[in-house]
C-alpha cells in the first residue's frame, strides 16, 4: 500500500539546524506545509550538490510556507561537521535531520537494510501530517528542486480550491480542471 | 520498504494498442526500458491530460528506445472506446493497459482499495525489469512528462557508465560526479 | 451454503442513472422490491441486448413495483459514456452501477477473480432486503427478462398470500396451491 | 463463488428408475448433458407439479439427448411409494434420486440444514460434468421447464460454435452474436 | 463414554401422531416414561414389522404410563404416507417422528454417516429427561417389544424403590434384592 | 457414534477360567462368536445373581459355538476368589475376565470414571472380531439370558443366510424375510 | 519434583474398616498423624504378610497417635472378603482402602499404569496433610514397619523440637542435634 | 510417575575418592549393584552423621558388590576439603559425588529448587541402571543404613531368585515366597 | 541487550559475613555503592588470589562508602569453612555470598550451565541499584582490583557531577570534559 | 548468557585504515588477536580522546601480534572525516570501523536501541575468533588501555601455558599458578 494519504508516524530526534542542535517530531510538520528529503549519507557525492539545490531554492520554498528538512542516518554531530566542512552544504538554512536510529527511513520505506543508509526519497506533507506526493530513486540518480516546488504548488492549490484538479504539467498560473459530470468522456 | 531496485512480479493482462487487442506482462517489459504510468479511471478530468502530455512526448521516449504503458483498472473495452471517444486520449500511439483484476495496481503498491482505482503512479524500469524511479501523487496533482524524461536519461546515464553519478538537477549534457576517496568530505 | 433467503450484505458505491451519478447501497434496496442483473463488462458484445431487453420489459417492472439494476465491474464514468454511445444501452431508465471495488460481485458470488468481471447472475430481492431466487450463467449463455418477470410475479404472489404456493410454470392468474395435510401423498 | 464452470464433485447414491433402483454417481452425468432438479420433499405439494411439468418437457429433452435427474434428500423407498401412489410423479420416465445423506444437496449448495431438505435448485450440466447454468429458489417459488429448455438449447449452441454467444431472450433458430473488435462499443 | 445416566440433548423436530403432524422436543419427554425406538427407513423391510411388534404391546405401554416413539430420518410427509399405506405401520397410534436433519439420530449415537440411515437403537428415558438403558442392533436383527417392557419395569420398580436392585431376568412379581453390607460376597 | 458394526479395539488381560489363569486378548475372541458381559464388582449383589444366569444358560450357549466372558474391572485374583466363595458364580465355567487397566471398559464405553467400575454392557461379536449388537443399561437394572441368546441366534442367522432379515421378535424356526423391490412399502 | 514438604491432593474413596464400609478423604488425615500403604492387590502373595506386619505393630502406631492406610486398587468390597478369607489380613483393625479409581495411587505417583495396580509405597503425613517421608519398592521387595516406625518417631521428635534435626540411624532415646554455626564444618 | 523399574539418565559429573578427584556417570553404575545416597550439603549437621553411618557399614556393602555414592549439590572441591576437615567424612572411602550443575539431584527428582539442594534421597540401582527402590526424607528426618543393607540384600535375592518374593521385614535367611495360583486367597 | 543501565533484578541468598550468616537480596544493594565480584568456585586456585586483592584494597573501597560482594555458587556453608582454612580468604572483611541456587550468576549472565559454576565478573552497581559497568573473564584470567577502583571513582564522579565526562584513563584528580557544541568535531 | 568463550558472529563491513577504505569481517579478526573497541559517535567528547589511548598504545599492541579496532554506528565516510579534523583521532594507524547496519553493536550486545549508538564496550578475540574478555561501561565513564594491555597479555599467557591460571593482578614476569589437588584449599 502507498503512504499517499496516510499521516506521518510518529518519530522524534535531532537536527542541526542554524548553528543549534534542535529536537525534531511529528509534531513539528504539523502547521506548515514541509518537503522531506532523505538522502544517503553525510560527507558523499550526489547528497552535497542536491542539499545545495534545495538551498538554492529555500527562498521560494519559505515563500510557499513549507520547510525543508534533509534526513540522513547520520548522527547530528556528522551533520554538524559536514555543514562546517562541506561549500555546498554550508549554504543550507534549514534542518539536517540525524536518523541514527532508522526510525524515519523506516516509517517512509526508503530504508536500505543491508547498507544501514536511506534511498533518495522526497515527501511532501500537509500541515495536516498527511503525506500527498511521494518521489523514490535508485541512489546514483538524483533529484530536480524545481520539480519539488512544481508539485507542492499544485498541492497547495488543491488544497486551497476543493473541487478543483490540476492538469498535467500545470505550474502556477496555468488553467486547473473543475471535474463535472459534463466532462466525463468529453476530455 | 520500498520498490527501488527490486524486479516487476509477474502479471498477465490485456491492453488496447493501436487499433488491436494485445497481451502484456512482465516479459513485455524485459528487453527495452519501461515507463509505467498509473492513472484513475478512463473518460475522468486529469487523465486524458496526462495521457495527452505523454503523447506529446512520445517521440522523446521513442528515441531512447523506452516505452510507455498507461495503466488503469478499467478494461481495455473501456480503453477502446476512450481511445475514439476522447480527442486527447485518441493521440496515444502506445499500449493503454487494463487491469480488472488489479494485480498492477497492486503490485506496484498503487491501489486504493475502497475506490477500486489507481493512484497516479509513475515507474521507470530498466530492460532487466528492475525498478529505478518511482513517484506516486495524491489523484489530484497530475505529473510532468519532461521529469520523467529526465529521470530516464538520468537511469540510462548510470546504466551505461557505472562508477559515476549524476548531481542535482543533472539533464543530459550536464557534468556527473565519479565518486572517489578524495572526494569524501570535500563537496 | 446458497444465497437464498439470506439478507444482502451492507455495500455502497455510485451509479449512472437518467443523467445523474447517484449513490446505491443495500439502503436503497430496501422498501420495494429489485432485481439485479449482473454483467461482464460495458462495451461488449451480449450485455447490451441484455440491458436492452431490461429496457424493453422496465414498464411492467415497474408496474409491479420493482426497480432492475444493472451492475458491472467497470466505473460509473464507463456506465455514462456506455449509455451515451450504445444504441440498446441508451433505452436504459433505470441505474447503471458500477463495482470497480468488486464488493458487490464478491457479495452475491459472482465474481470471476482471473477476469476481474461478473458473471450473469439475477437476483430477486423482496422490500426486506431478503434474497428470493438467484439464477446464474456461463457468460456465453444469456438470460430471458419475461422469465424474470414471471419469477418476480410468483415471489410477489407468495409474499401477499401466506400459505400458498405457486405451482409449476405458474403465471399470473393461474391457480396456486394450498399445503395442507390432506393433500401430502395425494398430488 | 458461484458453482459455475466447475466440475461437479464425486458423489454415490440410489436412485428409482424405471420400476427399478439404480445407482447414480457423478461418472452417471459423463458424456451426455444432464439437468439435476433439486426440490424439498417427496409427498408435499409444489413437487408433484414440477415433476410433471419435467415429464411433460421429458421428450424434448430426449431429443437434445439429455437426461434429467430429480433429486430430495428422501430415500429410494420413498421414492418407490411416491411414484406409485403420486398420479403425477407417476408420468416420471427419467430416474428419481434419494439424497438420504446430504451429499448431493450439499454439494451443490441447495441443503437448507434447519430442515434437512433442499432448496428448488435447478442446475444445467454438460457433458464433461462441467456446470453451466444455476437456478436456486425459495421454495415457495416453482420453475418452468420451458425456461430451462431454453438454457439448454443455447449452452449446447455455443458448446458447438465456439466464437458465438446467445444474446437476450435467444431461443432456437434466432441469431446470434460473434464477438469482435469491431462491435466494442457499438451495439 | 456411555449415554447412560446422561439427559437427553435438546432438539426440535415434528411427528405424523393420530392423523395430525405435531412438534416433538426433549420437552415432550418430560412428566412421563419414553422408549425411543430408532429404525433406519419408512417402506422397508423389518421396520413395519416392528411397528407393528410396539403396536401390538402399546397397551401395555400406555398402562406404565410410557409414551413410544418410532423415529427415522425420514419426513413426517413419509411418515403420513407410510401410515396409510402399510396395513402393519397403520396400527401405529404413537408417533411416528421424522428426522430428516438426523439431529436425534446423531444425538443418540445412532447415526450411520455413509447411508443417512438410523442404526435399530432402543432408549428408556425416565421424567427426568435422563437416558436408563440403550440397546443398539445392526440393521438385520429386529428387537423384541416384551423385553423392553421388562427392562422397563424393571427401571419403574428401582425409580420407585430406592435401595432395591432387580436381579438378572427379573419380570414383575419377582423378588428383588436390597444392597447391604452383609451380602457382600456371599450371593 | 455406534460401536455397531466396528471391529473389537486391541486389549490384552487375564481371566480365571476353569482353575486357571490365561491371557485373554482380541485375538482369543476372533474365530467364534463371543457374548462379552461387564458387571460392575465382585462380590456385589445383582452380578452373581447376572453370572448365574449365565452359566445356566451357557449349555445353550456352547451349542451356538459361542464363549461368554464375564468382565469387571476387578483383579484375576479377587476373581478366583469370587469363583470360590460365591455359589452362584461357582456355576460359572466360562472366563471371568479381569480388567484392572480400564482398557476393555474405556473400549466398550461401559466405564463410569467417576467410580472405576463397569456399567452392565452386553456386547455380541462375531468371529472376525465385529460387533453386531450391543445392550446397556443403568446398574440397578439387570439382564435376561435368553434374550442375548435370542440375538445371538438372529444374528447367526443373518450371517449364514446373507439376504435375510429377521423380523420383530424373531426367534429360531420363526419366518424371515427376503428384502425385495416389491416389499418395499407393501408390509 | 518430590512428593516431599508438598501437601496430599484431595481425593474421596471407600474404605473397609471393623466390619464397615466408611468413607475416606484427604480430610480424613488431618488432625493426625497418616501412614499411608499401599500396596499391588487383594488375594496375593507379599501383601497378607505386609498387612500382618503393619497389625502386628499397629498397637504402637496407635501409642503415636497415628493412623495406618493399606491402599490398593480393588474395591472395598474386595476388601471386606480379604479381610474375612485371609488369616493374616484379618487382624487388621485399620482401614482398607479402596482405589479403583486409581485417583491416591496416582496422586502418590505409585500408579503402574500397564498393570492398572500400586507399587509398594509407604508415605508418613503430618496432622497438616504434609508429605514427610516416602518409600517405594519394586513389587517383589517388602518393607519393614519397624523402619517405619523409627521415622515417625523422628518425624514427631522435630515437629515437637523445631531447631533439632535427628542424625543417622536414631531412635526414640537416642541423642539430636542442634545446628550451629559453629558446628558448620566441625562434625 | 514412580522412578521404579526406570533406567538411571546420563550423567557426567566428578567425584573426590581416595584422594583423587574422578569422573563418575551413569555408565559408573554399570554392572554391580549401586547405593545413591543423596543429602543436602557439605560441612551440616545432619550429613557427616548419615556420610559415617555409610562409613560403618561400607565393609558389608561391598561384600555384597556394592558401591555406595554419597551426592550433594556442592564442588568436588569442597568434597575434598570436607573429607579432611570433617573426621566423619573423613572415614569414608567411598565417592563423594559434586553435583553443581543439579542434573543428578533433578534425574532423581529430589531438588528443592528455592535452595539450590538435594533432599535426603536413597536409591538401590542394579547392575543393568534400573532403580529398585526409593527414599526420601524431609531433611531433618535421617536415615538407617541398616535398612538399606536389609533391602538391598533383599533386591539381590529376588533377583538372583526369579519366581520368589520376599515377605515383609524379610532379612537374609528367612523365608521367602513363590507365588502360584494355589496360594490366591489363602495367606 | 547489554545489562549496563538496568535495574539489579530481585534475589535473594545468604553470606558468610564477620563470622555470621546473613541475608543478602537485591535491597541490600540500595543506599550505597556495591562491587559485585563473581568467581568460580571456594577452595580453588585463583579465586583465592582474587578475594586476596579486594582484601588489601577494602579499605579505600571502604572510604569511597562502596560495599564488595565476593559470589561463588557454593553455599554459604562452604564459605565459612573457606574463610577458616584459606590464609588469602581469611582476610576478607566483606560478605562471601553463596548462590547455590544460580539465581544470581544467572540474573548478571555469568552463569556456566554445564559447569554450575560463575564465569569472572565485576559489576559497579549505583546506589539506585542501576549496574553502571561490566567486566567478564574467561576464567583463567584474573582482574586487578585496582582497576574496578579507578572505575569506581569515575562512575561517582559523574553521578555527583552530572553534565561532566570522564576521559579515558581519567583517574581521580584528572581533569574532566564538559560536552557542548563548540566540542564538536574539534577534540 | 554471556559472550565469554563464544565465536564472533559472522559480520562484514567497511572501515578507514591508513587512508584507505577496506573491508573488515569476521575472517578478518581470524589468524592474530584483536581488541574491538566500541564506542558512541564520531566527532563527539570521550570518543577521542579514546581513540588517543589507544594510539599511544599501539606499539606495544603491536608487539603483542594484537590489531586494534575502533567501531562506531556511523560511516566509513564519518571516519574519514573524523580522521581528518580530529586531532586526536588522526594519530590512530588501526581501522576505524563503520557500523551503520548495527550488526556488529548488536552482535556483542552493545547497541543502544532508542539511540542508534553503541555502548561503551572492549573484547579481547584470540586468534581462532573466541571471545576471552568483554567490559562493558555507561558511556560517560571511560576506559584506560593499559588494563586491555594487561588483559591481552594474560590471555595471551594462558593460551600458550595451558595448565597454567594468571593470579589477581598478574602483569608480565609475574608468577602464575599450576592448578593441583594439593592446591584445592590450601591457598
Amino acid at each position: 500500500m502507498s503512504l499517499i494519504n496516510t499521516t506521518v508516524q510518529p518519530f522524534s530526534t535531532t537536527a542541526f539546524h542554524n548553528g543549534k542542535f534542535v529536537p525534531v517530531s511529528d509534531a513539528s510538520l504539523r502547521g506548515e506545509w514541509s518537503v522531506l528529503v532523505f538522502m544517503p549519507a553525510a560527507f558523499t557525492f550526489n547528497c552535497p550538490t542536491e542539499v545545495e539545490d534545495a538551498a538554492d531554492n529555500y527562498a521560494e520554498f519559505q515563500k510557499l510556507g513549507a520547510e525543508v528538512y534533509i534526513v540522513t542516518t547520520d548522527t547530528h554531530f556528522s551533520h554538524k561537521v559536514w555543514h562546517e566542512t562541506s561549500p555546498a552544504v554550508g549554504k543550507a538554512k534549514f534542518p539536517l535531520v540525524g536518523d541514527p536510529t532508522h526510525q524515519l527511513t523506516n516509517a517512509f520505506g526508503v530504508h536500505i537494510p543491508e547498507e544501514g543508509l536511506a534511498l533518495r526519497g522526497t515527501f511532501i506533507i500537509n500541515p495536516e501530517g498527511v503525506i500527498k506526493t511521494a518521489e523514490i530513486h535508485d541512489n546514483a540518480i538524483a533529484r530536480d528542486m524545481k520539480e519539488t516546488l512544481r508539485k507542492l504548488k499544485a498541492a497547495q492549490f488543491v488544497a486551497k480550491n476543493p473541487g478543483q484538479v490540476c492538469p498535467a504539467k500545470w505550474n502556477d498560473g496555468a488553467k486547473t480542471l473543475t471535474p463535472s459530470l459534463d466532462l466525463v468522456g468529453k476530455i
